[in-house]
């Protein structure tokens, strides 16, 4: 097969609200070779990965991603390994390129698999898929009793797990981050497992972030993720030495299977969170589970937006049986849940996630559901239109 | 003052060629502040950089640089942190961010030195700036020949050192590799400082770096740059400890100081060369230098675009006594030569480069010069304009 189209459908609620929710918009992507079609997802920022994939050539290490992509062959696995390797040549100099090529690489695997009748985790490597447990994702609430509240309402939905996040959380105060936890923690209960997100609050002062070490302990959270900005190795290692049973977590922003490497080598942390929708689509995220086994350290996904973003993450540890934590967005817009025409990835009695069985990632869009959110982007250079967005029929 | 206008100048050459000439292309920036202006440039693919800027927001930690930047107060170098702080954490989850904000960031500190009537380089900290030694920056030729002449010429020109880069090297046999490097050292004659550019082809793969080794070491080879991608960290440290008297440079792609300090620390390299147009700016640079000096390793400019850029990146480590190499771009395109009128850094008796004892970066451009080249660029999202470069009038 050659790759004959990419066509990127950037699609945003009406209104973009200043919160740490992003599923308020989306860079769905399709690929299309020889009559077959896959579905993937890149995160944040479209316009951005947009130009990144139209822009005019600056010089040999900084192309346009589309003159590397179309045309290609694509019949096998080795085939989306040799694209990537001349995607990260021909990009080298752009920062965007593993962000934008993401929900490209993601949309090749779900062809692939459509093809060969094969799930992606199948064609990654792994014989079998096994039942995650979901944490609802979600965010801190403005006081402690929204927290609470937040708490009791992913106990009462059944959730096991729960992760707080952003919000308030590491601006105020030790003692109101302190009542902020101990409500989470009241309102999952004490079974439950608790997470908690610093959203990179601290950047990378350790100082900051040593004083409400306490309070996760008292409440036996499981991990406190990104005190710190991703780069801020030698911050993480300083916490991690100091944090006892709670481990950290962090990687959501890698941008390469490097990235995350040096979080798991330096940085000490005990989890590793990786959006495929960043990190350069499902084969770099697949490399670090891979590594994340062989360290002896937990993968989990990283998902706050859509359930197809949810079932490409799910794919690179799907086969990993004892790594059972996975993110679920449980505030997701309206546009997020419009995505799938309101399909979700499967759960099983015991409202453990199960990964799709079906080939590629095994969801699929409904075009019509979020034609209302499809924003149509142009862009000219010197009076030549270089993009115009694709329309959905 | 308070930031009034931030203007985006994408200039490139009517036809840009598939080669690693950085020069084909640039995006000046122009701050202006209560009627006072500041000049500075990010590096490479200008149409992703504005799309960054203006893009509509996607989430709290994923907005338009423009938001965050404008109407901000701008008196002294805390205000440039301050608002470094800011734009990091709107711009978390883009990752183009640093790329887009180094020009502005150079510009405010163009701004704050005309204002102050101060170089850039005291505002960063030095009391005075010293000579820098200029090597030539070239590509490898096709063949040895041409090699061999770019040396020469070099030479002929004045060049007490040279770097050889890109090209065919790496890319064939290790013996036509060795060809190259020993033409590279004929053409230069045996006293002068002969640096190796690899331009990461090999990614990460030690193995196709080592038996490279003995020739640099034969030909008494200064450092071998960039055998690998900047993120390949443990593949620069396996090679430090074998490369001898060849140090390692590495660093030009880092998009922050952390990036920079991983390589230094964990990959062990002995120059570290930094792209002001890359990193995010001069204070991210100068933290650099002063973690070099602290490392007791080198910093040297990264530089293959314009005389705007080099005397940005010549500000970070001005006041190093010993870090005397300088990158100095000699195959600069007609466009970068006329972005400045074709006026140069300065340069004394003796061929050493000087930092403009002028304030601010100490260079200007020359808009009318570069008309001819601006890139019209127009973006529109639903209708709307959402941004229009600026015109040269």
């Amino acid at each position: 097969m050659k790759i004959d189209s990419v066509d990127f459908f950037y699609l945003a609620l009406p209104e973009i609200q200043n919160i740490g929710d992003g599923s308020q918009d989306s860079l769905l992507v399709r690929v299309t070779a020889d009559g077959h079609v896959g579905w993937g997802e890149s995160e944040a920022a479209p316009l951005v990965s947009i130009a990144n994939w139209c822009h005019p050539m600056s010089h040999s290490a900084c192309k346009p991603m589309r003159d590397t992509v179309l045309g290609q062959t694509l019949d096998d696995p080795a085939d989306i390994d040799r694209i990537t390797v001349a995607v990260q040549a021909d990009g080298l100099d752009t920062a965007q390129t593993d962000h934008t090529f993401s929900g490209v690489e993601i949309a090749m695997w779900d062809l692939l698999g459509r093809k060969l009748e094969e799930p992606a985790y199948r064609l990654l490597g792994y014989d079998r898929a096994y039942p995650k447990t979901p944490y609802a994702s979600m965010l801190f609430g403005d006081t402690p009793q929204e927290t609470l509240e937040g708490g009791k309402r992913a106990r009462a939905e059944g959730y096991r797990a729960a992760k707080f996040g952003w919000g308030p959380y590491g601006r105020g105060t030790v003692e109101e981050d302190r009542d902020h936890v101990y409500a989470a923690r009241e309102g999952l209960g004490a079974e439950g497992i608790l997470l908690v997100d610093a959203g990179t609050v601290w950047v990378d002062d350790v100082a900051l972030a040593k004083p409400r070490l306490a309070a996760l302990q008292e409440t036996d959270a499981t991990w406190l993720e990104e005190p710190f900005i991703g780069q801020a190795l030698t911050a993480y290692r300083d916490i991690a030495a100091i944090s006892g049973s709670v481990k950290l977590a962090g990687g959501e922003g890698a941008k390469s299977f490097y990235e995350a490497q040096h979080l798991i080598d330096y940085g000490n942390i005990g989890f590793v969170q990786i959006d495929t929708g960043r990190i350069g689509g499902l084969a770099p995220s697949k490399q670090v589970a891979d590594y994340a086994v062989a360290k002896d350290i937990t993968f989990v996904n990283h998902t706050f937006t859509t359930q197809i973003a949810l079932s490409a993450s799910l794919q690179p540890f799907a086969g990993l049986e004892h790594h059972t934590l996975c993110e679920f967005p449980v505030q997701a817009s309206e546009m997020a849940v419009a995505l799938t025409g309101g399909a979700t990835v499967p759960r099983d009695a015991n409202g453990d996630v199960l990964v799709p069985d079906a080939p590629g990632i095994g969801m699929e869009p409904d075009l019509a559901a979020v034609k209302p959110y499809l924003q149509d982007v142009q862009i000219r250079v010197n009076d030549e239109e270089i993009y115009r967005s694709s329309t959905i029929s």
